[in-house]
């Protein structure tokens, strides 16, 4: 059975993307930058979490961490990544509007209207290895609200945002199993196990 | 020149304290016991942090912590503590409602209108030792905000409240400087520089 994992960057006062979100700034206003830079700037020191990330053997993601929600689908948009994106397993993508499959190097972006399907795909996609939920933080809300993930891996950047996205809206009160905690210089890496 | 500390025990999801904070349940509502649970069950593993909370050379608390607020003073109340409080240095409560001072065993807690005055006490009293802003949540966002903190550090217990007083309310965006993160049992200890 895989193991639901989730990889979350977020700044101390626990957002995970600005305000402001469009598609010449698809983490929003201010120094969201700051939330990235360790896998950009420090691949080495953070490999470990680096590897985590990529070696899951499906994603699920929410509509608008594919690309910017105009109404109608722009079938000419094949994601944020361009012809090579970092995922190299099916990426199941939440969106109630329909559209083909898009096949890019290493991976195929699905769409599916439903969390459950979105799971069950996901699950039978990885063969074994870890789903991961990749974002952005309103479908990981909605994941950890209804308790399907199992593993919850913040990478903490040192940054005030003071206002964005946040991460746990709506999300109730349980008990966490720490597992881990790293800290590089550009990031702190906590890792909880849920309750099922 | 001391150094301005401020030791806050916080949930992953961000929280303080629980919603329905009073005399019976000054953390509120709740598994808030989480949140101190480290510091009354495992003094041996977090022998280190704790003596940076007690080791201050004055403190500054704002008035709920002091004790609930029911409009006079009830000059029988001398704080959460009984007759031994942990603090074992002046503490200087925010209150803009005048009191005589409180001297108890090792402390005196002395009562002040206004920010800067509190802090001008809590300088001189400490004589180069740290000054620690104690809490709660409301009181050390508005010295955050007001970028009087020097060093934050925050005990992050292993659960989720998903409710509750927020940390960081308030509070802009600015670069912090991680200086160590330390995780055991009951805790994870995550220390950072502010910007002055």
């Amino acid at each position: 059975v895989s193991t639901v994992t989730c990889d979350m960057a977020m700044s101390v006062d626990g957002y995970t993307a600005g305000p402001g979100q469009r598609l010449d700034a698809p983490f929003g206003d201010g120094p969201v930058d700051r939330l990235t830079r360790w896998m950009i700037e420090a691949r080495e020191d953070n490999a470990a979490e680096i590897a985590g990330i990529l070696g899951a053997g499906a994603y699920i993601m929410g509509r608008n961490m594919f690309g910017p929600d105009r109404g109608e689908w722009d079938l000419s948009w094949t994601g944020w990544w361009g012809e090579e994106p970092p995922y190299q397993a099916p990426v199941f993508v939440l969106a109630h509007r329909p559209r083909p499959p898009v096949a890019l190097r290493g991976t195929t972006f699905t769409f599916v209207p439903g969390v459950a399907e979105a799971m069950a795909l996901a699950r039978d996609a990885a063969g074994g290895r870890d789903v991961s939920v990749a974002g952005g933080a309103a479908t990981v809300n909605q994941f950890l609200a209804a308790g399907l993930i199992d593993e919850l891996r913040l990478h903490v950047a040192p940054v005030l945002l003071g206002r964005g996205e946040r991460l746990f809206v709506g999300v109730p009160g349980s008990d966490l199993v720490p597992v881990s905690a790293r800290q590089t210089p550009l990031v702190t890496h906590l890792t909880y196990r849920l309750p099922r």
